[in-house]
């Protein structure tokens, strides 16, 4: 089996996209991006389960704030609750990571990108459908000397239409240490239990019927 | 008209690009990458250039130094000649520069994006093919808000078939201030005159029949 780049934020999905990588047993290189996310900890925890799962470690800076536009890297509140797209939408956010991983898997020589886009208990988000990643494939054949070469850079979303619960049950089979995973959209020291993502994630552990391990400020 | 958002890189398809992007009336927003180039020198003719288009500018870093890969970024020598995709192919730039380039579109609701990429006297980078921009349009209309909404963001590529000769011709005709443009891949005071870029620019004025402006080390 030959090497794949997994994108690892330290939440719960891309935990476990990276695990199931790893369980069809490839070599895996983890890269999360530093984007100036005001929710730091997430960086650390990545740092964690990429060490859990014997991967080789990358960080990258692409600083978003630069460009701006979301509440998850400017100084705009994160609300409870929203009418239409989440105020936490990121411009073009998994464009630009898959970009970057596509440029990292070219230069290792990967076979395949995981990403753990899910397009069942999501945030409304336009770039974690399954025609987008698909577009982005095609693009990516485009792209690419390995492209031209023919041999594709397959991009893998293997837990896009599984729900939370699926996902838990699924890194509890493979041994995902979720005590390591961070999914709050604040930057405190314990998860807030109240933002859209902590509440997807508390409500995915009851479907799995399991306790999630982290503490909460309240939930 | 509209706000464009139009990649200037120093050189001279991109001076041309933003030169007729302003020409068809648009409110012109230019970006330029800092991603650890060696021929730091463009950044700077990118500002004068700017400066002239009178647009709003902004420098953007994104260090593909991170992730390797290219005689442009790392310690590599440049050489005269080669073979094959040459070393100064950089993985998935324009697809990197691309995907900023339209986050930066939707937070400033820009309805399109320039891009100076040439399929005539090229270096034989994937990335500089109609095919290839057509499939980043499908992937930027999916991947986005805007897109969503039904409001394309469209990739304007309005030198794709020109020749260098046509290219400098029609900057000519719209007043680019070509002594403020950089091409030379080798970081030196003066253009080398002998690396590929060097080359076909040189080409380029002789078929449009006029002098370059800048100074050469030896042509």
């Amino acid at each position: 089996m030959g090497k794949v780049v997994c994108l690892l934020s330290g939440g719960i999905d891309s935990a476990v996209t990276s695990a199931i990588a790893k369980s069809r047993g490839y070599e895996v290189y983890t890269i999360t991006f530093d984007y100036g996310q005001r929710h730091r900890k997430e960086m650390k925890c990545a740092e964690e389960i990429a060490k859990w799962l014997g991967a080789k470690h990358k960080v990258i800076k692409a600083d978003l704030r630069q460009i701006g536009g979301s509440a998850l890297t400017d100084n705009i509140q994160i609300p409870d609750e929203y009418e239409g797209m989440p105020p936490t939408y990121v411009p073009a956010r998994n464009t630009i990571f898959l970009s970057y991983a596509l440029a990292y898997a070219e230069v290792i020589d990967a076979d395949a990108i995981f990403i753990g886009v899910n397009a069942v208990d999501y945030s409304g988000y336009p770039d974690c459908r399954e025609e987008y990643i698909k577009a982005f494939q095609n693009m990516a054949n485009l792209a690419t000397k390995r492209g031209v070469e023919g041999k594709e850079i397959k991009i893998e979303a293997p837990i896009l239409y599984l729900t939370k619960g699926e996902i838990i049950r699924k890194g509890i089979e493979l041994g995902v240490p979720f005590e390591k995973t961070w999914s709050c959209y604040r930057g405190g020291k314990k998860a807030c239990g109240k933002c859209p993502s902590c509440l997807i994630r508390l409500k995915g552990f009851v479907e799995a019927g399991t306790e999630d391990p982290i503490e909460y400020e309240s939930k």
